[in-house]
């Protein structure tokens, strides 16, 4: 048996001073949607009197909840499962689950339009980008990249740092003639390659990145300008986890299931202009006009899962906004890294420390067999889904935003008895 | 002011004496989840030993509850609901939310297993069918049917009955040689045509249908079968309504949206000797392939509206299965007909009496400028989202599976006195 650990709290997150709870509902009406951008908060349109209760940044009630490292469906702030719980049998007085809602009623609407004007808030996108809430996940953005931004014959570039850029880059081959400009598959996926000498296809449509690769916890630190075409860049596994400068690219896509919410959403996020030029065999629910003409309302989209990523955009609004949570997110992963790296060789992070993910930290044992007591013992203390993905073995602890400190605390913890144990 | 309502009890529609709820729990393990059709519904697995309650066929509190008739997200079981409610934060003492759960874990593994099992022995699904469990809507599959059955110069053909049938020939046409046999336009969509008089196209890939037009509320009461080809036929609204012979099918689709879950996951029920000839520009996420192959598991599936679709299934066969949903199905629908008939034309239903769907019930005013009132006095008396589709005006009562049959009667009792005051 692991000897009992030091177990923190969860107040060490939820207290934050920079936190103004009562500050971000301040807004009476649902305003133009689009229109500003500046990180306030909408309340949402009820169909009664009933006072709409803001997501508090109290310390939740956690017992029974176990600190949930899977890359993604992901851990989510309790709070805001708890207040999602609370208001899942009658939406804000209106009779009904948010399940329940017409997509086409004032209810829905004004859920996905708060949930835009959170997202513009919290990312400062601008007016020219279009946001749209889609269905399908990245792997759906591989091919409607292509389909929507190029000709068949058009070139375009994509750098692989992981296994999720290169499923990107085979998809286009479908549709375009895309080219792999830089590929780390060599080094299994442990660097990102200087930008200065990257050599692009010189009629390339788009440069295509993964800013976070999810299963080998690889991250961009700073982006590329690429000389020919645009940068589009898959966000899924490290979206809304810190500030981006949304006006460096052409579009940014990621599915909500890691940072934002749960899965069966994908929240696309591209330049205006961008729209309107699918290829003929583009199927209609991969065509982006389709959608910003429709404002995500062609047809029945995910609502309950929109939803939920709005409760969540609204928490990271009250955090502070995502500088907030980024500094979050860095004491985080120091804290795993740091016990990982002062080890003395018990644990091991492939990944070059320049380029470390914030988001998924993968690492092995120098005794390799005693991976399979690791992650059973860690269970055991509540700490669950810490197994690497199968492709290449291991450990990996997903330390998304929802993550509270105390989780990697007590992981840290752990790793040090565990290794005096075993050493 | 309307006068008081008769108010009827839900327990009409839950205290159905068939139902058996305890003996839908005697299978102690997860089967091998296709292997068995006959109608039994298996326990999830659970990371400890919190007993599994089952869906309680017992009267819901149903405080503040609207009646709701939206054609979709529609109304689910109160009961459904309460027990999703229950178990949001913390899932049969998993320490998470099933929102949270990797897709790849035992746990949404069971789900899903057990969501798939509860719908094979639901509509008796025979075991060369694979069951998807999809994104995208039904709109997704208007391009991915074409794309997986045909090559792109393949002759089908579309009868085109509604809205719906006339979106998925369109789509069809970017992916084959589509036709339209017969279409009710001229007539709108007001009837089906006789079977016998139909001309097929000599080498027609297949014969789609749309079994039950949500906005025009025509239903096929039986189905044809094709000189050529497969049939085709997308029952989104009339899914799991009543039973199906799915033999008769070569593909069946569906968006849960309607009568067995949330919006967000689209279920395909298809042959498996049809599946593995796509297109070479189809989107591996529109490949029945890929995802039969990897049972629905290829990416991220929308984890939380399977364990919707899988908490309802549960729910229909505690109800005795679908021959008992359709009794309920047709007494709620002859009522509102009936009402609709017996009104001497103050109330109008457009529909030709054969094929009225026993879903979607759109009706007018003879006074159409009292429509407008109607709708608003019906909305103060709890019975929401009754306005027909824009493009069709008037009424609609959609009364899905989870419509209770006191929603009917209070929405009769409603119309005469409306028609007593203003006739």
């Amino acid at each position: 048996m692991a000897t009992k650990l030091a177990s923190s709290s969860n107040s060490i997150l939820l207290q934050n001073p920079n936190r103004k709870p009562n500050s971000i509902f301040n807004t009476a009406a649902v305003p133009h949607f689009s229109a500003k951008i500046k990180p306030f908060s909408i309340r949402c349109a009820a169909t009664s009197t009933t006072p709409v209760t803001p997501i508090q940044a109290q310390t939740p009630d956690t017992d029974g909840r176990v600190f949930n490292f899977a890359a993604g469906p992901a851990t989510l702030p309790a709070h805001v499962i708890k207040k999602a719980q609370g208001e899942l049998y009658d939406w804000h007085g209106s009779g009904m689950s948010v399940m329940e809602m017409s997509h086409r009623g004032k209810e829905f609407l004004s859920i996905i339009q708060k949930a835009e004007s959170d997202l513009r808030a919290l990312l400062n996108i601008p007016e020219d980008y279009a946001v749209l809430f889609l269905q399908g996940g990245a792997t759906t953005q591989f091919a409607a990249i292509p389909l929507n931004l190029c000709e068949r014959d058009d070139s375009v570039d994509y750098l692989v740092t992981g296994s999720w850029g290169d499923k990107a880059f085979k998809e286009a081959q479908k549709f375009c003639k895309p080219k792999v400009i830089w590929s780390g598959k060599s080094e299994k996926y442990t660097k990102i390659p200087s930008f200065h000498g990257l050599e692009q296809s010189p009629d390339a449509k788009y440069l295509h990145i993964c800013a976070n690769e999810t299963i080998h916890g690889v991250e961009f630190k700073d982006y590329p300008t690429p000389k020919n075409g645009l940068l589009i860049a898959d966000m899924s596994s490290n979206f809304c986890s810190k500030p981006v400068d949304v006006t460096k690219f052409g579009l940014i896509y990621a599915g909500a299931q890691k940072n934002v919410g749960p899965s069966g959403v994908t929240i696309v996020i591209v330049r205006k202009d961008l729209i309107g030029n699918a290829q003929g065999i583009t199927p209609v629910m991969l065509d982006y006009k389709i959608h910003a003409d429709n404002n995500s309302l062609y047809n029945t989209p995910p609502c309950f899962c929109i939803y939920m990523c709005g409760l969540v955009f609204e928490d990271l609004l009250a955090q502070g906004g995502l500088e907030e949570v980024e500094k979050k997110n860095k004491k985080k992963a120091d804290l795993l890294y740091n016990a990982i790296d002062e080890s003395n060789g018990f644990f091991r992070c492939p990944v070059e420390k320049s380029v470390r993910s914030l988001m998924n930290v993968p690492f092995t044992l120098e005794k390799s067999d005693l991976e399979t007591e690791f992650i059973k013992e860690a269970a055991k203390e509540k700490m669950v889904a810490l197994k690497g993905h199968r492709s290449v073995g291991g450990m990996r602890a997903s330390i998304y935003n929802a993550m509270p400190l105390a989780g990697v605390e007590q992981l840290v913890a752990f790793m040090k008895d565990f290794q005096a144990r075993h050493a």
